[in-house]
This record gives C-alpha cells, structure tokens and sequence, in this order.
C-alpha cells in the first residue's frame, strides 16, 4: 500500500477523516506510523495528497488530509481479457490496474470454465476492492472502468465495434506472423484470451471486428505476467 | 505447466521415463491424460519435445519421449534483484524465469529486513523448483543461473564490474531524469530495488560502476509486475 486510499464516507469533515479496518490495520502493522506522521493518501476517483495523522489507537486513525495533487494519467488501454480462473482474477486485475489500464472487459470464451463465472470472486464487493488495492499499489486513484461480458459472440458483433473505436485493436495471438508493435502512443484496445489461447473461430471474429492478431514471443507467459509485459511493450 | 519438466533420474532407457509426485498428479489432474496422449515435455538444461503416455495409474506415468526441439533463446538480461520479501520470492523468480531471463542475482540492499535471508525458501530446493515452475510455464528448460550475495558493497566493487562486462547497466530508480530506453537488442544488466527503493548511497555505487538511473513512470509497481513491464519495454 503505497497510497492510502479514501472514501467519501470516510471524511467527517471536509479535510479530515476517520479510518477503521483494513486500512488501519495497515498503519499500524505495516507503516508502523504515529501521530504527526504525514501518509500519502488519495481520495477514490479524486486527488492525491498527504495525510498528517491526529490521532491513533487500535480502533481508529484519524488525519488531517491535504489533497494538492492530480493522479497520473491512465493509460490510453482498453483490455479484453477472457476471465480467468478465479485464483488468478485477483492478481490479473490489481496488476491490469496497478499497471494504468483505463478500462477493462472481462469476457467469455471458449476455453473459459463455466464454473469461473459462478466464483464469488465476481461479485461487485470484489470487483472493487483488487482495483482499489491495485490503484493503492501504484499511487493512483481512478478507478478503472470493468465490465463482464458472458456471450462472447453478441458482444463482438454487436458492441466491440463502437468499444473498439479509433483505437488499435490488437489480439495476442502466439504464432501470429506479425509481432507485437512496440512503443505506440496511440490508443489500443488489446485481447488477451485464456490459458489455451482464443480458439479460431474466437480470433476470426476478432479479425473481423478489425483487430491484428500479433505474436508475443516463445514462451508462455501466465495472463498477469503477460499483460504486464504486453504494456511495458506497447507504451 | 506447458511442459513437463523431465530430469535424469526420470529416464529408465534411454527414451523412456517414469514420473510420481507432482508432475503425476498434474497429468492425472489437470491433463486429464490417457495412454497413447501426447504431452509437451522436455529435460532440464537440454531438449524438447513429445512424451507418448504408455502407462498411468494413480502411482506412476510412464512415456516414450522424443526429444526434436531446441528450447527458446534466452533473454540476454542479467536481473540484480534486490532479495524480495519470502510471500513476494517464490512468485517474482518463476516470473524471471517465465520472461526467459539468463541470470538472476539475489542481492542484500539496506531496505532488505535482515529476516528475509533467513527465510526457508532461500534453501537451493525450493529456489531450483520456483525456476523450473517458471521453465513449464513458459515452455523452456534451461534454467537460469542463479546466485544470493549477502554483502551489496564488496560484491559491487568487487565483482559486479565483471558480470557488468559489456552488457548495458541499468539501475531502476523512481525520479530519474532519463526513461527507461526500450527496444534494445544488445545485452542488459537491470538491477530493481526493494519494496521502498534503493538508498542513494547504493544508487551512487551503481553509478560508480557504470550503471546508468532510468525512470519507469509515475506508477509503483510490485516487483513481478515492474519485472514483466521492464522486460516487455527493454526487448
């Protein structure tokens, strides 16, 4: 936890608030902090700045926060990851958002277990919260846009296209004769499928909405190794 | 796994195998494999290729393997690392390993906690499976070298000038004026600090050894992640 992050609920006055939990668990354990101690936090979808604790005791920390900076651009990236298996959901996402993806649609495909989406791991509770630890993880504050998808074919047909945009769509796709383009700045729509790949009629459709298949290499990576190297390359 | 790991012991002629333990209950569990399948496997620091099922039963897997494949070229990257936290280890050496990275060296810096050298996960039999987790994963079998160097300023002056040679050394270090280059295709040694950074005291020992500071954006990131992101940025 790089940052600490606020909530509206958490403030009781407009520069001061009061934290439980989690958050507080944290202080004490980790940051090992005492009042006077200033602590960077951010307010969720809002500013950054520094947190000067009033008041600590194993029930609450209190602070006087001062919010004077903007978080750091997002990344021009929309990613079209096929769901993962729910162990791996959570470390996909935190990382996909530590990393700055601005919007990120988890979608069906072939090779998806059906039992992934009854994981408890999907509900909204969730959702929010490994975003929120990412976006704790890498100092920053805007929360990235997520959206489940379960019928792959409708939405590519149907809503890929004006998702898609002016953007670059690409599809991580190994054997691909073309490899992945390096250092754009342009915006990018990237489709990262499940372990065992996009099966070809998946990757059809995909060409057909205009995306590139591209090549990533040899090896194999897992889908938050991959993504994470898949950004260092593309911006 | 992508590849099942086969090592010398595994061979009773000289293309036959016998596996248990692990690699069984992988084929059994997540293959779903019978006899007559064909598995992707290759030896440890040597070739790749097939595995035909001949026998399986809940206590053994036996294949005829044939070996007709060259592994993939390694990275020629050298990863200084300063020693993780035990939780972080385990997940940022497959990661390494996964990326094809030819050489890690484990190194002390003044934000590494003293008990992370004691940590059983330092011992050489879990250091030699985090590796060849990675090698299955990425579909690769030769392991990178592997060293721990428990004293950062001796091994520095001393010894990191020659494992420097003629690579590029790079020094990952939030602030600096120039960006991390990327694109290269020449020989690189990065060294990537603790959670917390690296002293300036250590930073200007790199400095001294030709290391250049190089700036990977406003976004802190976990040490897999930054891994992934520098390894896709730099190749």
């Amino acid at each position: 936890m790089n940052l600490i992050m606020l909530f509206e609920e958490d403030f009781f006055a407009p520069d001061r608030v009061r934290l439980e939990g989690r958050r507080l668990a944290h202080v004490l354990g980790v940051h090992g902090a005492a009042p006077g101690d200033s602590l960077a936090v951010g307010v969720l979808n809002g500013r950054m700045g520094r947190g000067t604790v009033t008041h600590l005791d194993p029930s609450a920390l209190e602070m006087d926060v001062r919010l004077d900076q903007d978080p750091p651009e997002k990344l021009p990236l929309t990613l079209l990851l096929a769901l993962p298996r729910p162990k791996v959901l959570n470390r996909a996402l935190a990382a996909a958002t530590s990393l700055g993806v601005a919007r990120i649609v988890l979608i069906n495909a072939w090779k998806v277990e059906k039992s992934y989406w009854k994981s408890p791991r999907l509900n909204p509770e969730n959702l929010q919260q490994q975003r929120v630890l990412g976006l704790e993880q890498a100092k920053d504050t805007i929360l990235p846009e997520l959206s489940l998808v379960r019928f792959f074919r409708s939405f590519v047909e149907d809503e890929l296209p004006a998702l898609v945009g002016n953007t670059l769509p690409l599809v991580a796709h190994p054997g691909s004769p073309e490899p992945c383009p390096r250092g754009l700045s342009r915006p990018i729509t990237l489709a990262i499928g499940p372990e065992g790949g996009w099966v070809d009629a998946e990757v059809k459709s995909l060409i057909d909405c205009g995306f590139r298949p591209v090549d990533l290499g040899p090896r194999i990576l897992r889908v938050e190794t991959a993504l994470a190297s898949l950004v260092g390359r593309l911006y």
